[in-house]
């Protein structure tokens, strides 16, 4: 057994089974080894971002890690952004880079690269596996780091001579430590702000917003009045009718300040402290007041499910009904295209258990709000901040979930960043509809111009202008193998929408805003 | 003046005038800046790689840096695989990268990232501009850095309340030192090498292909029977009827090993010992034969023109005559579509003075030996091995030369890393015409796993295939605003050809091969 050999071998017993990828010569005895590993699925992917933000969002859906296998540092370098929104959004990932064979690395080659270095601040753990019969060990580590909480990416550099030598052997992935529980000084104090201050707001990360944490936070909220809350950068949410509603916290800077405004104390689990996403002359950089008592519960490291157990049963919870959700749809509205009305439509059409992937930006502002009562669904955002996750997050999503149907809400500008991802969507026959929000600006950043306090001149307007000459999302989604069509008025879109969700392939609709 | 008003002023005045960018909300200031700086240009790109790739074909064709304007850790890691090819072709290239406000750094907000830790290894001179007084300074270091020799990357990083504070001043650019000439006892031992050894070949690297030192290498050539190699992956090389001939050193490394066999010397010029472009289990990394002695006449940061000079003088070569390529172009071949026959088509159309950039990969093979005879014209190549540098590398061509037509060899696999780029092409309503050798299939890969002694399955296949859907390159241009055809003959790619020479706006023609 070669080292690629051990490597897929490990990878699929230790329940990875999905390679996103894009190999080149450095890497081409894993690719080889593909077809005597059968357990182990390849996607291909036509550029790296695509395979890192895919690995992303099949993370997000199943809880447990794809792996990416990428072509040494440049390859590595081409998936680095959406591995940064990725370690934001705390999932597991297994991220395979290629390197040179060990005998040749020391030469000075078109691709020699410090691969390492590359990879060090977005990987939790990361090694080189330096023989083939450290393969197999080495991937099983690299396995259980990543898994651990609260899921980081592992970043397992392959010499080509390590892939191709004899002496693989496969390995099994050790015992995944626990995540420590917050200690009960730290739950008494939660409790003791849940019932002695008046307005408090649980505000929950990765893991909390979803299936039994949620249901628990739910009863906490019944029992106390308290209010849930998501980080604006969230990286899941099962939310629509039935479930415990939450309010996300606002990305407009003063927006965000006016709504946190009225809490006495803010306990976070297993989130961060609320900041402005950017720096600001005239704002301050912390959203929450002075009065407010901001209280770290859980930590991401920490056990955030136990911890929400843990103060629920402390304030006798546990047999509270949660506030649910109602039934709720908009009405389906006709006419001419607005930001409102294509969220109404939205709202009214989403079918239960979609997953919505939300890189709309400034287009989609209306969205959350229009589905809130739609029936039960997921939605997962930009976790980052890199744009250019959305279209490789639906692939992702799709290929954990085939029998959901995906919407991905994309803006124009983030859309153009990764939309080879079409393609993949398009080989693997992916239940995706993509509606690309073509406002042909990168509208967010002329309003930061003026938030700025800058009086934009006419060359400064014009380097945030996509539309000169307009992009054709129709020919572009064509040109890689996806059905689409471009929607004039809210009828249009409601026909087109249907007809997405109801597809087994991938469509898209391109909207102009 | 704010930070950034001096920053785009130190930057003018150093020379630098073209930005090739992708700002985002901490970049604000710097774009606002554009409108009172009328020397600088701005040139919006959809993806970061496409400005890092465009920066590098603008130093290329010029000598000199334009910048780039990127996003924080995701918009500088977007542009490191284009950076990574910039810093092997050794060109100089201001790299600007935007972060949060200083007091905004240490929160964890969805965008912090460790922006130095990314750019270093691809950076030669590497600063953040810590207040707005310093950013003129810096940015002047910068472009000193830059531009010394051998030409690198200078990595600017630029805290948005450096930017937007006032107290800024320009700078002028200290002066740049010159390179040393390597020392006399290397210029002898060269021409020692070369009257008293047999064969003997000149490898030329960065800066010594083009102009007056072509000539005089030509000259050397002429009076001692040396023959001129240019690396594989060189960066620019001024060839066609009339120039001094050169052969390129192959990719495949038997070819590669067969070629330099018969050397009894080889003498680097600014280049590095022959290496493999990967290593092989069986085949050496080494690409010269023992007997061969290689020696390092200059070395990057040396003064390679002036080594070229000395050793002529010493020669006594200053009178010789180069032997110059006759002209001679093939006939224009009409039919089926074949390689060869494409590669004859180019050959025979090629305008004068033409900037061709090639990165067809397997379907270009004979494009260089087709056009050896053709009018003068330039070629670039990937220089460092990370694909999708074709189209941006052909934009940065084109905003530097507006006046010469530009011909971009795209493989169909490469193209697709960077297509974006099409977009500025139609943008800037640039002189380019890309052909695009859709194989459908990353090819070279199909070719490196036989090599490798594997015995591919369908399940490894299937991973190079990118014919499933096929991809549309005329609705992908079309989609961006280039006008676009597809070839089934050799007439039809002639009439394309030619159309595309004679027009002043970008346009594509895509071949299935």
């Amino acid at each position: 057994m070669n080292g690629a050999e051990s490597l897929i071998g490990t990878l699929t017993r230790g329940g990875v089974t999905v390679c996103f990828m894009n190999p080149g010569t450095s890497e081409i005895h894993f690719v080889a080894a593909l077809d005597r590993v059968p357990a182990m699925r390849g996607i291909p992917c036509l550029f790296e971002g695509v395979a890192s933000g895919a690995a992303d969002g099949y993370a997000r859906m199943t809880g447990k890690p794809a792996c990416t296998l990428l072509h040494l540092g440049p390859g590595l370098t081409n998936a680095l952004a959406n591995l940064h929104n990725a370690c934001r959004a705390r999932v597991p990932l297994i991220n395979i880079v290629g390197d040179h064979a060990r005998f040749h690395r020391h030469y000075e080659t078109p691709l020699a690269s410090d691969i390492a270095t590359l990879a060090r601040p977005h990987s939790a753990w990361l090694r080189s596996a330096e023989s083939a019969a450290e393969v197999g060990r080495d991937c099983a580590e690299a396995i259980a780091a990543a898994r651990a909480a609260p899921g980081g990416i592992a970043t397992l550099i392959l010499p080509a001579d390590s892939a191709w030598s004899d002496g693989g052997a496969i390995a099994d992935v050790p015992p995944i430590p626990a995540a420590p529980l917050p200690d009960e000084a730290r739950i008494a104090h939660a409790a003791g702000l849940m019932t002695r201050r008046g307005h408090v707001g649980l505000v929950l990360g990765t893991g909390l917003t979803v299936g039994g944490p949620l249901i628990i936070a739910g009863q906490i909220a019944a029992k106390t009045g308290a209010k849930l809350l998501a980080p604006f950068a969230f990286t899941r949410i099962e939310r629509g009718a039935g479930r415990p509603p939450m309010e996300r916290i606002a990305y407009v800077t003063d927006q965000a300040i006016e709504q946190l405004s009225g809490y006495d104390a803010l306990i976070l689990l297993n989130a961060s402290p609320p900041v402005a996403f950017f720096g600001h002359p005239r704002k301050p950089s912390v959203l929450t007041a002075e009065k407010t008592e901001v209280f770290t519960l859980s930590a991401p490291q920490e056990d955030g499910a136990g911890a929400l157990a843990a103060l629920a049963e402390r304030l006798h919870a546990g047999d509270a009904t949660p506030a649910l959700q109602p039934q709720a749809r908009p009405q389906l509205p006709t006419g001419e295209i607005t930001l409102n009305g294509l969220a109404a439509v939205v709202g009214a059409l989403l079918p239960e258990s979609a997953i919505v992937i939300d890189e709309s930006i400034t287009s989609g502002r209306g969205m959350m709000a229009a589905t809130a009562g739609a029936p039960p669904h997921d939605w997962l955002v930009n976790t980052g901040g890199s744009i250019g996750i959305g279209m490789p997050l639906a692939v992702g999503a799709a290929v954990a979930c085939p029998e959901r149907p995906v919407l991905c809400l994309e803006a124009d500008g983030s859309g153009m960043y990764t939309l080879q991802a079409l393609w993949t969507a398009a080989r693997e026959n992916l239940r995706i509809t993509t509606v690309i929000f073509a406002n042909r600006a990168y509208a967010i950043l002329k309003g930061e111009l003026v938030s700025a306090g800058e009086n934009p001149g006419p060359k400064a307007l014009d380097m945030l202008e996509i539309g000169r000459p307009d992009i054709d999302w129709v020919a572009l989604a064509s040109g890689m193998g996806v059905s689409a069509t471009k929607a004039a008025t809210l009828e249009d879109f409601a026909r087109d929408l249907a007809r997405g969700f109801a597809s087994c392939s991938p469509t898209l609709i391109e909207i102009v805003v």
